[in-house]
C-alpha cells in the first residue's frame, strides 16, 4: 500500500497562498478562522483520514457491502469513522455554534473533505451526505423537522441520503413519478422506487433520512409539480422508532466504490411510509438544486481525492522500480535506472499532478465564491453566486473526466503491476470512473453550461470570468518567466470566446438542437481554459515566492508549481486547438447520423 | 446480455470490398481460398463463437481462475472451449495442410480471431497464444521438437504461452536473468522465474509448454545473449508424462480477464527443470519477435473485439431505454424519446463504431500485408513486412488505447446503469485496460515506432506507407463528395511530415533523450493519420457501392459507413492540430523536471 494520498502542503498552498482563507474573518461568520486555526484544523483532519479512513480503503473494497434476508452490510470499519467524523465536528462543522456547528468557512470543510475523500473517499461519503441532507432541512424545513431530525445527523448516528433517481427517472428528473398523498393528520403517504440512492440503507448507522422528491396528488406535470419530502426509514412513534414502510430492494453490484451502497427502495409497498413536506409543494426541485450543488462540489473533490491517491501510488512506484536505460546510453553492463528517469513515465506523472492540482485549486476557487455568495451582501454576494454557478459543471466534471485519465495513466506507469491487486490502483481506476455519471453525467453538465449557464443574467457569469481571467492576466504581467503561459491561455481564453460567440449565433440562426450538439466538447474547451487560469493563479504565486523559499524543500514546492504550471499549458491547454476547429464546424453530423446508421 | 458483438457483415466489407481477400488465390497457398469459402468460414466462427464462447463471456468473470492446492482452477466451459476452437481447426489453421493445417490465409484467420474475440476474449485466447506458440516451434525447432509438441498443441489438449516476463524484466527484455545450463544428455537445465505468463497454468488442458527465453550459462549480457527453449510443464519419460520440475507460485488478481490467468512460475526449483533449444543459441529474442509481432496484432484484435462487444451493447441499450426530449420541444406531456436521438449519445456512439471499425480495418490491412509477405517475393514480399512492421505499433495501441476510450463511452451511455453488473459494460471496461499494458505498453510502441521503425531501411517503410495513403487520396479523387474527407487526410499527413521531419532534426541536433521524449504523443498522432486513412479507403468503397445497392439494408451500410468516415476526420483526425503544435515545439518538459520536483 502507497503510504501518502494527498498533500497537506499543497492545501496550505492553496488556502493560504493562493486564496487567503484566513481573510474570510472579514465576514463576522467566520470569526476566528485564521491561518493557525485553519493548519490546525487540516492537521485534525488528516489525523482522523490516517487513522479511520485510509487503512480501509483497499478493506472495503475486498469486503464490500452485501444484501442479506433484507438487510444491507457495510464492512465493520464504516460505522467507527462515521462516528469519528461526526466526532471531529465534519457533519455539523458549517452549521451555526447555536445550533452545534462550527461556523466553519465552506472553504477549509472542502479542504478537510479533499483529505477525507483521497484518504477513503468510499467511506467518507456518507458522513458528507448526511452532512449535506441536514443542510437542506436546515435551510428549508420546518423548526420542528430540523429539531428531529438534525441531531442523530449531526452525529452519525443516521444517514442522511438525497433520494431523486426513478426507473424511468434519471438524467430526466421532471419525469418523476413518486406520489405523495395528503393525509388529514399531516404526513403525506408516499408510495413509489427510488434507485440509486447512495447511503441509502446500510448497518453502519441506525435509521436512514431520505431527503425525496415526489408528486404530490394532482400537481402539475414536469419539474414544477415536485416537491420534496422527509421520509425517514424508521419513524418515532409514542418514542419509539418503528418502521417506515421503507424497504431495500437490493444494492447494486458496482464495478467499483464496493464498500460504499447503492440502493434500490421500494416507498409505501403497504401504504404506510410517511413523508414530510419540506417548505412549499412544488418548489423541490430548486430546493434539491441546493444539495446537488453542493454534491456537485462533492463529486468533483471526491474524483480529485481518488486521482490524488493514485497520483502518489503511482509515484512511489516510480521511485522503487528501476527498469531500462536511456535512449543515449543502453550499455545493459551498467545497471537498469529507475523508472521516474524515463521522459514518458514523467509525462504521465506530470500528467496526473497537473490534473489533481489543478482540480483543487478550481474547487478551492469555487469553495471561496461559495464563501462570498454565502457570507458577503449585494452585488458582491450575486457575482460570487453566478461565478459559482458557472463553474460548476467544470468543477464536477474536469476532476471526474480527468481523473479518470489520470488514475489510467498512474496504472500505465506501473505497467502490468498496475492492473493486478497486488496495488491500488486497480481500485482507484474502478472507484472513480462512476464519478463522471454521478450527479448529472458529463452530457448534462456540457448542456448546463453551454444552454443555461453561459447565458445567465445575461451573460454577466461569463463576463465576470473573463474579467477574473484577466485580472490574472495582470498579475502574471510582472514576472517576465510567466509570459509564455501567460500568452498560452490569452491564445486559448480569446479562441473560446470566438467559439462562444459563434455557437451563440447558432442558437440564434439554426436551432437549439445545433446549439447544444457538441455540448459536451465546449465544456472540455471551457474546462482547458478554466484550468490554465488556476494553473497561472497558482505559478504566479509560486513565481513570487520562490526566491524567499524558506528551505531547499519549499523551493522545489515552488518549482515544481512552475514546472506543472508549464506542464499543463504545454500538453493539456494546446488541446483547445483542435476542439476550436471542431467547435466552429458548420458540420451537423451528429444531428444527421439516423438511429438506423448504427449497426 | 447484449445479442450482438461483431458485425459479420462489416468483416465480409472489410475482407472483400475493401481489400479483395479471394484475389490471395494468387498464391499457390491459398489456393481455394474463394469468396465462398472465406464466407463459409466466417460462418462457421460466428457460429462456434455463439455456441462456445460468448455465452461464457460475464460467467468467466463471475466464477474466475483461482489457485488452490498448488493447482490453477479456470472455469468449466474452457476446456470445451478450447477444444472446439481446436477441432475447428483454428489453432492449427495457418499451418501447411501436410502438419495437419488448413493453409488458411492470415487474414482470414484474424478475421476468424476477430470473432472469437469480441466473443469472448478471455477463453479464445488461451487457444491463440498455443496457435502462436506452436507457430515459433514449427519455424524455428527441430523437427524432432515439432513432432512432439505440436500435434497435442494443435488439438487442443496442451497450452502454449510465451515466457518472457521476469521480476527485473518486464519492458525491458535484456535484462532477462533466468538460466540455463547445457547437460551432456542435450537438454538444458533452466532456472528462474517467470511472472505474468498468460495461460501459464490451467486445468483445461492436459500440459502447458512454455516458449521461454532463458541466458545460456557464459552467455554475453543483454539482449544478444538470450535463448530461445522450450519448457513442457510435463515431460515425456518412457512414454509417461513426469513432472519437469515447473511450479506455479500463484496467479494474478486482475482487475479484468478475471477467467484468462496470468500465472507466476518457477522452474527449476529442485534442479530438474529440462529446456530443449530452438534454433541457435543467443537467437532466442529474435526468434520470439516473431511470436510477439504476430501477439501484438492479436492484442489489437483483441481490444477492436472488446470494444465491439461493448459497442453493441451500448447500442442496444440506447435504442430501448426512453430518457428526456429534444432541446427545442421539453413539452413534459409529451412521452420522452429514445436516447439514440440525443445528439452527445450520438456522439459516443460514433466514436464506438469509428474506434472498432476503425481498428478492423487497419487490422485487416496488416494482415493483408503480413499474407504478402508470406507467400510473395522479392521487392513485393519485403515492401509488404516493412508496413507490416511499420504499422504494427498502431494495430496494437490504437485499439488498445481508443478502445479503452470507446468501452468508457459505451459505459457513460448507460449512465448509472453501466456501472452497475446488471450490463456487461463494466466487465468490458475493466477487461479491455489491459491491451494497453500487454506486449508492450503503448510507451515502448511509442518508441518502437519513432526511434526504430519510422527509419526503418533508411525510411522506406515510411515513403511505402506515404504511397500507400497517396494511393487512396487518389482512388478518393473521383469521388466529389468524398474531397471534404481527403483535404481533411492530406491536411493530417502533411503535418505529419513536418512533425517527423523536425523530429529527425532533433535526433540529428539534440539528442536521442530530446528525439524520444515525446515518442508517445507522436504515436498518438501517427495513429490518427493512419486511421484517417483507413477511413478515406473505406469511406471509397462505401461511396462507389452505394448507388448500387442491392436492398435498403445494404444501403443503410454504406452510408453508416461514409457518415462514420466523416465523423473520424471531423471528431478525431482534428486532434492532430494539437499534436502538431505540441510535437514542434522547442520545450523539454519531462526531460528537465528533475525527479525531486515530484511530490
Amino acid at each position: 500500500m502507497a503510504s501518502e494520498y494527498i498533500s497537506i502542503r499543497n492545501l496550505r498552498f492553496l488556502l493560504h497562498e493562493v486564496f487567503h482563507a484566513a481573510q474570510l474573518q472579514r465576514y463576522d461568520r467566520y470569526q476566528g478562522y485564521d491561518q493557525d486555526a485553519i493548519d490546525l484544523t487540516l492537521g485534525a483532519a488528516r489525523q482522523l483520514a490516517d487513522q479511520y479512513l485510509f487503512p480501509h480503503y483497499r478493506e472495503m473494497d475486498k469486503q464490500k457491502a452485501y444484501f442479506e434476508n433484507g438487510q444491507v452490510h457495510v464492512p465493520a470499519c464504516v460505522r467507527p469513522g462515521i462516528k469519528a467524523l461526526a466526532d471531529g465536528g465534519w457533519i455539523a462543522g458549517p452549521d451555526d455554534i447555536d445550533f452545534g456547528g462550527q461556523q466553519m468557512p465552506l472553504s477549509l470543510v472542502n479542504a478537510g473533505l479533499a483529505i477525507f475523500y483521497a484518504a477513503n473517499g468510499n467511506l467518507a461519503s456518507n458522513a458528507f451526505l448526511t452532512q449535506g441532507a441536514a443542510n437542506l432541512i436546515r435551510t428549508f424545513a420546518s423548526e420542528a423537522l430540523q429539531r428531529q431530525y438534525i441531531p442523530r445527523m449531526y452525529s452519525g448516528e443516521w444517514q442522511g441520503t438525497m433520494a431523486l433517481t426513478e426507473p424511468q427517472a434519471g438524467s430526466s428528473l421532471s419525469d418523476i413519478t413518486s406520489s405523495a398523498t395528503p393525509t388529514p393528520e399531516g404526513p403525506y403517504l408516499i408510495r413509489g422506487q427510488k434507485i440509486f440512492i447512495s447511503g441509502g440503507d446500510h448497518n453502519a448507522v441506525d435509521n436512514v433520512v431520505h431527503l425525496l422528491l415526489a408528486r404530490i396528488d394532482g400537481a402539475p406535470a414536469g419539474a414544477k409539480g415536485i416537491s420534496l419530502f422527509v421520509v425517514p426509514k424508521l419513524r418515532e412513534e409514542n418514542g419509539q422508532l418503528v418502521s417506515n414502510d421503507v424497504t431495500t430492494a437490493g444494492i447494486y453490484g458496482k464495478m467499483g466504490q464496493k464498500g460504499y451502497v447503492a440502493a434500490h427502495l421500494m416507498l409505501g409497498e403497504q401504504g404506510r411510509c410517511q413523508g414530510y413536506l419540506v417548505g412549499e409543494p412544488h418548489k423541490g426541485l430548486s430546493y434539491m438544486f441546493q444539495m446537488m450543488n453542493e454534491a456537485r462540489i462533492g463529486t468533483g473533490i471526491m474524483a480529485a481525492g481518488t486521482a490524488s491517491g493514485a497520483y502518489y501510488a503511482s509515484l512511489q512506484y516510480a521511485r522503487e522500480r528501476a527498469q531500462g536505460r536511456h535512449p543515449s546510453n543502453k550499455d545493459v553492463t551498467l545497471p537498469p535506472v529507475l523508472i521516474i528517469e524515463h521522459a514518458d513515465v514523467r509525462r504521465m506523472l506530470l500528467f496526473q499532478k497537473a490534473v489533481v492540482e489543478g482540480s483543487y485549486s478550481l474547487l478551492m476557487q469555487c469553495s471561496q465564491y461559495a464563501d462570498i455568495a454565502r457570507c458577503d451582501t449585494g452585488q458582491a454576494a450575486e457575482d460570487a453566486h453566478l461565478l459559482l454557478e458557472l463553474l460548476t459543471p467544470i468543477a464536477k466534471s474536469y476532476p471526474s473526466e480527468f481523473g479518470i485519465q489520470a488514475v489510467s495513466a498512474g496504472m500505465q506507469v506501473l505497467g502490468g503491476a498496475g492492473y493486478t491487486d497486488d496495488f491500488p490502483l486497480e481500485q482507484y481506476y474502478r472507484d472513480i470512473r462512476v464519478n463522471a455519471i454521478y450527479e448529472g453525467t458529463t452530457t448534462i453538465h456540457g448542456i448546463d453550461l453551454l444552454g443555461r449557464k453561459i447565458t445567465l443574467n445575461k451573460g454577466r457569469a461569463s463576463q465576470l470570468l473573463a474579467a477574473e481571467i484577466q485580472q490574472t492576466l495582470a498579475s502574471a504581467q510582472s514576472l517576465p518567466q510567466l509570459s509564455p503561459l501567460s500568452e498560452a491561455l490569452a491564445h486559448a481564453s480569446g479562441r473560446l470566446q470566438e467559439v462562444t460567440d459563434h455557437l451563440l449565433q447558432v442558437a440564434a440562426n439554426e436551432s437549439p438542437e445545433a446549439f447544444l450538439a457538441d455540448a459536451t466538447l465546449y465544456l472540455e474547451m471551457f474546462s482547458y481554459v478554466v484550468l490554465g487560469w488556476q494553473w497561472l493563479r497558482q505559478a504566479t504565486v509560486a513565481a513570487e515566492r520562490l526566491p524567499q523559499a524558506a528551505s531547499p524543500d519549499e523551493q522545489r514546492f515552488y518549482q515544481s508549481k512552475l514546472q506543472t504550471a508549464r506542464y499543463f499549458m504545454a500538453y493539456e491547454l494546446v488541446k483547445t486547438d483542435s476542439l476550436h476547429r471542431r467547435l466552429l464546424s458548420p458540420d451537423r453530423i451528429t444531428l444527421e447520423t439516423d438511429p438506423e446508421l448504427f449497426m
